[in-house]
């Protein structure tokens, strides 16, 4: 057995333990309000509850003073595409979904139902999460396969009043372009001139690919990988969503395009960057191999390689850890604080800017506890928030909500 | 404004306050494993969910080891008949469903979401509920609008391998059944030549008489009445769940059905029997006026009438009153503890022996004190078990998950 391979066995029989002791699962229902005698049973139950319901039904925004819907996302599956896993059903995913669950109350105190659905077709997926949706303040979509789930999100947002936000695409991007921003900066480039590898075109390649763009990369410095190599316009298999940001190039393979590459990010599979691809980039590389739990090119291997890199994972026991916990929790609470109708480009941006600008700032003590860490300054090693820092619930749902009033799609201010 | 008007208006008050104080609803998500630090939440979230989706995929039935599923119970409902208010919505009936959460959660720790459903068709909204049944160990359904909910909790049944069990039909006949049994019996009479009244042919009154003639009543002795009068053959304007309860009877109004009936169960509406009707019953007649708030009769003016009956209604500040929170905490608790695949008419039955059981037996101290009685004793005042009884929860779950697995619809033992 691999040390690797151990060290899985190991925290594989810890996870198993954890989820089934003492009670099976990680999350439950409490109650919120005095419920033990009758006359508080009363109130909770009948006959209590006419009065709410005639006034929702009055105003339908009353549902937001009188029950939880404007604290409660549901996270909802299809288990298309759950963890790297593949397409292993929506019951499957459980543990998945009751774990985001867990991440949005710790880190948001959002309440969170998890939802697997199973659907036999991408109509069947939508139809189901518009019909339960009253129930719920926002919906994060989760571990929903490409290329279907970009136009599952796009519809259940025409359709719906309420935050509908894939995670797998726009979190993962949020969290690439607040960290490749700051990592861009210490390295004297900038997005526009930079020219960036993306390795896999899946839901966070190609979000991180136009909110990117959003943020002034230049489609024309972007090149794009599938497992068939390069995408670019000559290619016959491409589906729109691949033919929207297909470069017109002539380089086709992996290695064609890390040559003199700035960035490099891998949204992809284990060990698919080759010390010779990462030789070849530009000077001052930026390599972002989040495929996890084994990156693109290991740390210990990259730095052997060149040490000019700036360099993050997917992983906690390396340094930039790109982890989705840094927004979707404090996205979502800001979305529902103003009670925004969608989480539009300009909220995710100010997540963006907000991200950065933390990592950027002297780091508070209790981080520095919290990661028994004698200091951590911003620099090669931390261009990235770290998860435990309390900066993250104080100021990024604030700029959110507040580029949702000022985008137009909150409610309340 | 008169007393009831004024006593409404109070309670309606201190609901709303209630349902909006401090923080808006009444039930949460809560986190049940440690999640404090970065270990912790790598076993709650990646890496460590990846064994327990892989052991599910492996074997479905891990889902109950490994994630909350066999102790999460849905309260679903498409607002087709919230309360007594009718077809509100769905969002506003959501103070009812986050209200049934509480119960389940309160006498049966019970965790429970709630989900209302938007669906334009009884078809829809059986596609939806099934489609995100894989989440759960249980769906009650809730407040759904006959006749429509007769077909969707049986087609549910049909599709699903979890207990659909829609409350308003069996949990309420259930709790009728064993007040009925007890009552009929202190009165000296017995089921099986009882003459019985049913007014309203909803989703409750259907239920109990279908209960009623399990138990052994006789389709020929029991009169039911719609918003038309009685239901007999002869009419052209009934459905098939009407048309099978159908009494071929001259009987047409509700002073005709009335006349020498042994029981009357009203499932309808306020202040429909009158004081000459209660007159013509048989000696030693048995009144449940279910009507909620305001009884088809009440206590006080019935008992001016005549003196020798036994009276429940559906309210807590009289004797006898028929709480539906006397049966679906305990029935789900028993038939999650045996993974029950439904809710079949042994277990029903199982627990309407328990529940009359209970209420013939000495009364604990703690529910004397609970009640702020000096005595409680099994007769014409008290022929059901009062909600916070304990032995509510010792007894009947145990008789449910008996039932289920000596009728071979247990999964474990």
């Amino acid at each position: 057995m691999t040390d690797t391979a151990a060290q899985d066995a190991d925290i594989n029989a810890e996870a198993l333990a954890y989820h089934a002791e003492p009670i099976p699962g990680k999350i439950a229902t409490e109650i919120t309000k005095p419920a033990s005698t009758q006359h508080q049973l009363a109130l909770a139950y009948t006959p209590g509850v006419a009065e709410p319901v005639r006034r929702i039904h009055a105003d339908p925004a009353d549902a937001y003073r009188y029950t939880n819907k404007g604290n409660l996302v549901a996270v909802i599956t299809d288990g298309t595409a759950v963890l790297g896993l593949g397409n292993v059903g929506s019951l499957a995913g459980k543990p998945v979904m009751e774990g985001k669950a867990v991440l949005f109350k710790r880190f948001a105190g959002i309440d969170c139902f998890d939802i697997e659905v199973n659907a036999d077709s991408p109509d069947a997926f939508i139809e189901t999460v518009a019909n339960i949706a009253p129930t719920f303040g926002g919906i994060n979509l989760e571990d929903i396969a490409a290329p279907h789930c970009f136009d599952i999100e796009r519809r259940l947002i025409e359709r719906l009043d309420i935050p509908v936000f894939h995670d797998d695409q726009h979190g993962t991007a949020i969290i690439i372009a607040a960290g490749l921003l700051n990592a861009l900066e210490l390295q004297g480039k900038t997005l526009a001139a930079a020219k960036i590898v993306i390795l896999g075109a899946g839901a966070a390649g190609i979000a991180a690919i136009h909110l990117l763009v959003s943020l002034g990369a230049k489609l024309e410095n972007i090149f794009t990988l599938d497992r068939k190599g390069v995408i670019h316009p000559g290619r016959d298999d491409l589906n729109t969503f691949k033919a929207e940001i297909a470069n017109p190039t002539d380089k086709r393979s992996l290695a064609d395009a890390m040559q003199d590459a700035d960035v490099f990010i891998g949204v992809s599979g284990p060990d698919l960057v080759s010390d010779a691809m990462l030789a070849s980039m530009a000077p001052k590389p930026i390599v972002f191999a989040l495929s996890n739990p084994i990156p693109e090119i290991r740390p210990t291997q990259a730095f052997k390689v060149r040490d000019d890199l700036i360099m993050a994972t997917g992983r906690s026991d390396y340094p930039n850890q790109v982890n989705n916990v840094l927004g979707f929790p404090f996205i979502f609470r800001g979305a529902l604080d103003v009670r925004a109708k969608r989480i539009n480009q300009e909220m995710q941006i100010a997540a963006v800017e907000a991200l950065r600008t933390i990592a950027r700032e002297p780091v508070p003590k209790e981080v520095l506890q919290a990661y028994e860490l004698d200091k951590l300054e911003f620099g090669p090693d931390y261009i990235i928030p770290k998860p435990f820092d309390p900066r993250l619930r104080e100021r990024v749902p604030q700029a959110v909500a507040q580029a949702a009033i000022d985008s137009g799609v909150a409610v309340i201010s």
